[in-house]
């Protein structure tokens, strides 16, 4: 640390532990030096360490466990969001291998908010599937899907986990995805998404709502569910 | 309720508290009925309501707390991300009395890591400003921004407070944004934020990084928090 810069110390810090961090001197999920040896190693105040750690931990490259200490983050996978995405195909492009779990397979008669929501009427069924999305074997997100059983009539649990969902509705029932719709916001896990997703309550998640339409037919709404900890959206504004 | 229609009954009790709440039968911030109070009222078992719950809270419309209760949702804003978007100009568009406050405001010396970020020298100076931003006196974000400072030499606490950020860059400075990019995750909301965003800690939070482009030169670079119960982010996909 260089105490006459005009940077001041905690931005000197974080620079340093994020260099470390890169370099792999602290791997992920390794455990970091308390914020006392922090001090020590780089004759700091303690006010300057922790402000450095909260800074690190606001953006993204720490993590705190209450009552075990700071640990280096996962690197978080990003998702651009221009275009339709996959999640087979975005993991299968940075070398992990997809996989997905059905968790239930259900048809129910939909309710009338359902039903309005995908041009369904009052006899119509609609398919509920929760699924788990993992890469490298790593749970990483819950989706819960509605589709409408008319258009996809003989959809069955196995063709969701031998292919993406949305090869299926093309190859079987030429039906193709022209336009989707995501919203996003911040909420957190509940108990049952916790443990399918092997993250301890409480913790934050994005929550997405997907529609995705066949021009201008809803064939699709999903709630899901990513861990909060490993998932961030880009998208670029003009 | 419907005890032999095809709809399950969580779905059925879900549609009635959402009407329920679409017409202001309950208000925002409202206290519901107990699961006790909903069990008897509807006469469906707790297993019932207690799904209904869940869903209800997944998908925004309710609020938990501890000890306290289940409160019905206040709306939350929606920010459609296809284009460049101003706190000041959406607040006003949904009839909301935006403002600022300036909570910091300080000249600092660029580190390396943000050096190279911004195109900065070692010897070029950032302006670290630290804003909230209210709504009808409702503190809704909480957004620290560094600037280079020899584009904006003479940027004051008081343009800030007075005048949408981007209207200052392009009427004093004839700078103006042509490209933003913003990466979306999920956290949880810190001390500090919460006690200016009058939250409770550990509450979710959407945490979003901005780069801002005048042509192809970074100008501002942002990192804003938002409360997750409030905000709520679209984009469309084709």
């Amino acid at each position: 640390m260089d105490k006459k810069s005009r940077v001041p110390l905690y931005l000197q810090l974080m620079e340093d532990l994020i260099k470390k961090i890169e370099a792999q001197a602290y791997r992920e999920n390794e455990k970091l030096p308390s914020e006392r040896e922090l001090c020590d190693l780089y004759d700091l105040s303690r006010i300057t360490v922790r402000q450095a750690l909260q800074e690190l931990e606001r953006e993204g490259f720490i993590y705190k466990l209450h009552g075990k200490g700071t640990f280096v983050a996962p690197k978080s996978y990003n998702q651009n969001l221009v275009k339709l995405y996959s999640f087979t195909e975005e993991m299968k492009a940075i070398g992990k291998k997809p996989t997905t779990k059905v968790m239930s397979f259900e048809e129910i008669a939909v309710d009338e908010r359902l039903a309005s929501k995908m041009n369904l009427g009052p006899l119509d069924e609609v398919l509920q599937v929760s699924r788990l999305r993992l890469a490298d074997d790593e749970p990483l997100m819950y989706e819960t899907s509605y589709l409408p059983k008319k258009l996809f009539p003989n959809l069955t649990k196995n063709d969701l986990e031998q292919r993406p969902m949305y090869d299926v509705f093309y190859e079987e029932y030429q039906v193709n995805v022209t336009k989707a719709i995501e919203r996003f916001s911040a909420t957190m896990i509940r108990k049952e998404e916790a443990e399918h997703l092997r993250m301890i309550t409480d913790q934050p998640a994005m929550l997405i709502k997907r529609f995705a339409y066949h021009n201008d037919e809803l064939i699709e709404y999903t709630i899901s569910v990513a861990r909060g900890d490993k998932f961030d959206y880009t998208v670029e504004l003009t």
